[in-house]
């Protein structure tokens, strides 16, 4: 009689190779092997690696951000074949909790070298820049942006059940016309399968190759199933519904973050770690059909932080960009010029630019989309929690000593806003007290 | 002894026509004469009639809609001379209360024909459509939209300080650069200066066509002064610091807003109304410099209307459009696509898609930004609160017997999804129960 | 077509005496005659007096607080005879909103003096005091108490159905027991029926006269139909499910009040002020025995004014009195000392005692009980919202300088925490900074 | 580099007599060695037994519950001396997580025999009772009270530092004369020194002997230190202010709940467990006198699980008992009223009393003074959240079927509101479906 500890129905180590462990893979695919079984109504602790398999260190250096190879992500775990699940179905995933490894408390945010994943900011901020956050229970710290403490939104940022094959063909077909279409551009806009690198559990030579020339990459979410959805309210208790596309859903789970802000600007921008997530799955019999879903949809749990309204300090953000120029109703644009408002508000305390585009990414802020009917000019919003630091960040503040803000990590030949002999920027380029050049 | 009732600053009337009311004006310009002139550090009552000057009509009928002319909008309360107040400084607005008129508790939510105005989702619902609002207390309902009832996030869609001579001149090149650069588009993309219809208050004749011809128009907000940026959080107990571009600030308001989701979607989407605002004014010294703003920022009042986490569902959507095009990293598509996603999911409750495009634009749905890096997809979630309605949308609900859901207001010709002679729509094009065309 | 605005049902004179206005009454009895008829399902607007029927002034002199005349309240508006309602069933009272008069935006709170009324600290504060209160909107400040600004949790003290005859019988006897039980006690422990003053509408002198000799006073609150709870929560958009004993219910309302603190410790503790309640009225047939109710519930409307848990220090207070003496599991004496634990923290503020003491009974404070079963102890915590301070009232706040905290208003004699002639404290009997006898 | 996992400060054993750990202690005295020793500054984690040190199990009888030893209870985890602390220091306590162990995830609520212990309605429910609840997450559930689910709102319900010998002393005088003046009650009002089962850690024979006459009981809270406060928002990131009686504080915790309503009114009543907490402490010099701090205080964390006002049914109690006595302002007896209407109300549903019992013990429920002054009537208010059970409990709910509602466990001879031989209770005394007497 009594109830025993809830079984682990995928463990990973911290030390061998993600690229060895045949319970994780980086790919979506159809046939990649499953990794387990669990029973429709079972609760299940699945062991996660941070969604590089452990390529960035805890250190005060930033190169592992530069040098990150992408061709090697997310690795998920899974997938896991969910008994009675069919396509047309939905699997309620109801998340009890998620936790760091008790041995392994902290995590990273990076903002990308422009050449190498970028972010939000790259045009801006082009270089490799990190910091390390250290958990103690709810709560995170980081000796890369001080005075900030604030507990953390705890979340996977990749969930969803496989792909048919069916399902998969069309994310392929419609991603090659988006690249067909703008061979010029100056940037990746989506990224076709790609073979090198691909790990697909525990698939013999011959499937790991078929999965990598057809298998879709993990970097977006996409419609059919959500994936890649960094949606950072999908905390503990949240119940997401997820359409089922093939038989037992073959669901798979990664890339966890101890938080996240809304829009995780810098790309790896939440606070990536390594942990366990613990899940509960029932299957819903046709439930696409009868709740008429096409995509995914959440209901947050209820321990979410709370911030009253009055002590976050919202930005306003419009499609106008840092050059002066109109643009139609671009919500990115707009998103972009809010967090530059709160980057150029938060100089007067002492960060650099740096630390607060960091901040901005694994943070819990608050993005909303206020208008976008109002041509030319979509507007957004971003709010920012003033209880995270420890001292007074409102209006009315008077900041009558600067705080000493150390610096974050940067990559070698870029430190504390001063460029050092290597180094990509041009000293106007960048914050570190310094405005970006408009 | 004793506390005098606050003073009303302005005054408008709901019977004369609003183009003939001397302290309403339709433009921005430095040159509109002053309504008042305010102390600084005083809180008084300015009465504003609804964005359109009182063409729409508390009726069943949606031509009123239709016909609306664009030209003659926003009428906003003002310019208000603040003391004191010189360019460089901060305008700290705080929204002491914002309120229906009491012999006119009512309000309109509309959908732009698609040929005048238009919308978010004008593609696919083209017709003008129309909710009237009844308001009780703190509450609205309608009978267009029945079984829904919330409490009002009630706020001005419009506030802002008058631009200077200088500010002017960069919002209208910068936006006759964008036009020049659409000239072929088929929809206006940004809105020149427009002589017709122009009202600048009291000014003469003279003055009145100068404005016409320089002054900018007002619906779009732009990021030099706030202006239409319609945040529905701007609620009951908000402050607002707002740029001061011309001595005196000359603060306008108005487009009172009983109701506003995120994005406002219809175009005239909010809960519109007539009514009272009543603020406190008061000028910090050079706060622009002082606290780096280049645009307003606000901390949201204390009494918005509380849904628990755990009461609202979140519905995502991706940059893929309806005809499954990928877009990169397209916010706007993204968004629309979570808006469709709810207006499927309602419909097996009964309501026309058109019910729940009006709703979408009015109720107070959490529009967010959740990942905006993630190649090619842009991600988007829109909270729908569950407690607006008086019967069980969750995803466990069983809708046992349809609710009798009515109709909205539509334009003549155009009717409960039926099209009769002289409706513009085919009849597979919008909702009523039946889905869009994809 | 269209909506009109909402029926007044009842009306108030601010000029004329309470006690010949013909739809207020001071008592409770079945036979008091009805003011008007309200529809099952009609939402009407009802104008209350303040409770004292206009007996405070807007003055800096508490004299009239100390005079009070107790004999003449409550004055409630009604009884409304419901169409419908029936003893056995329930009324669902919603309260749509409560407004103060316009030209009347001022309340009071008041310390009663020891010897007419008294309240929960009259042993160590035992003058009478009191604080003007101005509304702005839907905030409140006082020249009383500096420092402080807070909205309004704005809700009626007392509603409630009428008694029917039996019902009115059991109160008499009920608290006339408790009278004669208690004869020797230095205070009174009930009010029983008193004939001095009577208000009881349009009753003539005959009825008037059996209403005195039977009547039920309206200071406390009574299970069987809730009366004067003093509920703070009880505020716009909450719904109230009522017990009806008569015919027609005979619905009566009063004792607005702008905001409470939980517990109203000082007795005429809430901001106390005349308005304007909206109500919308519903019949459920039989709603007593199907719900198994014998008191009143209600879920509150959701535009509470929200503090995050993190922004309020909660204090704690256990039934150990200020003289050092164990009592037995007494909530009330532990709730006490959670009050004295909150007038000492604040002192090194500034602030005096009785500021303190007037600020705790109408600020919104949460009390609760935390513990009563660990013998002998019980605990109380009180949780006080830092928010409504201008300044850092934090644990962790350096006070530097003193603010100027003035002075509330105090009974001639009685100055400022200094003993004048004629004052009946002694120095060292109250607060003023200064340290309460234990 | 790089941060390694927090230490754990004090490990205990499931397997081993509680009173045969060194680290352990079940008595307040200054004299108990001390455990372990914790930086100024430092976050530790500490390992807990549940309060009973393992008397009850998780069966489905309550033989456990009505035969537990109070003569062992609390076993409290050290106590810890923090480097630096002094006498008139504050010690701040941040409740970094509080979490059960990962393979005993269940705890337990228990109503205790009315001859052991009791509780607050043990004059009509004498019998002892309990409910198992298991562990998934953040969330419980119970095999004994059906259809329920909620996030666990965890905490310590014991904090505080040794008293120091004038402390103790004070507690022991003031706690005999309250026994001495009720020599005559028909229960205990409070605990004296009780040598029988006293565990001082690693104190020796003869030291254990004199805590055993003169150490304190660990059952009520006390307000010179906190100690068994039993506050149920105690939980994850709650700071903690207290005070500091002997020379390195000397700080014990245990008697760890996963959740627990306000009241905590079984006594046993909150979801009792073991786990493990972790604490970062901070010494505040002089804190006792700068603060104005007799009794500690605290902030809660930010993630209590949220419920929105409107969510959440309040019922109504007054001081009229059950027999319809009138009590004088007593808070308790109107607290007892209140929880026995809610069982009245959950009745309909399928409950026990006895279930409904358990569960307003331990269930997040917000009990409040709502009015405490208004002779002779107190008030308070219980909040029930409506989200804990997954039926709909709102008083428009139609509980079309009975849902099954299964037994809590009982005694022996006492089995789902039928007495069995040898059963203590007459059938008309207790619940079960059944209305208590009045």
């Amino acid at each position: 009689m009594g109830k025993t500890a809830i079984r682990t129905a995928c463990k990973v180590s911290l030390d061998t190779p993600a690229s060895e462990q045949p319970y994780l893979h980086n790919r979506w695919h159809p046939d990649i092997p499953s990794a387990a079984s669990i029973k429709d109504g079972e609760t299940v602790k699945i062991e996660c690696l941070d969604w590089t398999g452990g390529q960035i260190l805890n250190t005060d250096n930033a190169d592992d951000v530069r040098n990150v190879d992408l061709t090697r992500v997310h690795y998920l775990s899974g997938p896991f074949e969910i008994e009675g699940a069919a396509p047309g179905d939905l699997l309620l995933v109801e998340i009890m909790d998620v936790q760091p490894f008790e041995d392994q408390p902290w995590g990273f945010t990076g903002v990308f070298d422009k050449g190498n994943g970028g972010g939000f900011l790259d045009e801006i901020y082009p270089s490799a820049a990190k910091a390390i956050w250290d958990f103690e229970g709810i709560f995170c710290t980081s000796r890369h942006i001080p005075h900030v403490k604030f507990a953390g939104l705890i979340h996977p940022g990749i969930l969803g059940c496989a792909p048919s094959a069916e399902v998969l063909n069309t994310w392929n077909t419609r991603e090659a016309e988006l690249i067909a279409a703008n061979k010029l551009a100056d940037r990746d806009v989506a990224l076709p399968p790609q073979p090198l690198n691909v790990h697909a559990g525990s698939a013999d030579e011959e499937l790991t190759a078929r999965i990598g020339r057809e298998g879709a990459r993990t970097i977006p979410g996409r419609p059919e199933h959500g994936g890649n959805c960094d949606i950072k309210n999908l905390s503990r208790g949240s119940k997401v519904y997820l359409p089922v596309h093939v038989a037992g859903a073959k669901f798979s789970v990664g890339d966890l973050h101890f938080s996240q802000g809304d829009g995780e600007i810098s790309f790896c921008g939440a606070i990536e770690m390594a942990g366990v997530i613990t899940i509960n799955f029932k299957v819903i019999k046709n439930g696409m059909a009868d709740l008429g879903l096409k995509s995914p949809i959440y209901i947050p749990g209820p321990v979410e932080p709370q911030f009253g309204p009055g002590r976050q300090i919202f930005f306003e953000g419009f499609s106008v960009d840092q050059h002066g120029k109109q643009h139609y109703l671009d919500v990115a644009v707009a998103y972009r010029q809010t967090t530059l408002r709160i980057i150029e508000y938060l100089r007067r305390f002492g960060y650099s630019d740096y630390q607060v585009y960091l901040l901005l990414s694994c943070a819990p802020i608050q993005g909303h989309v206020a208008g976008l009917v109002d041509i030319p000019n979509a507007c957004t919003t971003i709010g920012l929690p003033m209880d995270i630091f420890d001292f007074d960040i409102s209006p009315s503040a008077v900041p009558a000593k600067k705080l000493d803000m150390g610096s974050c990590a940067f990559e070698t030949g870029v430190e504390e806003g001063k460029i050092t002999a290597g180094g990509k920027n041009s000293e106007s380029s960048f914050g570190g007290g310094l405005s970006y050049k408009e």
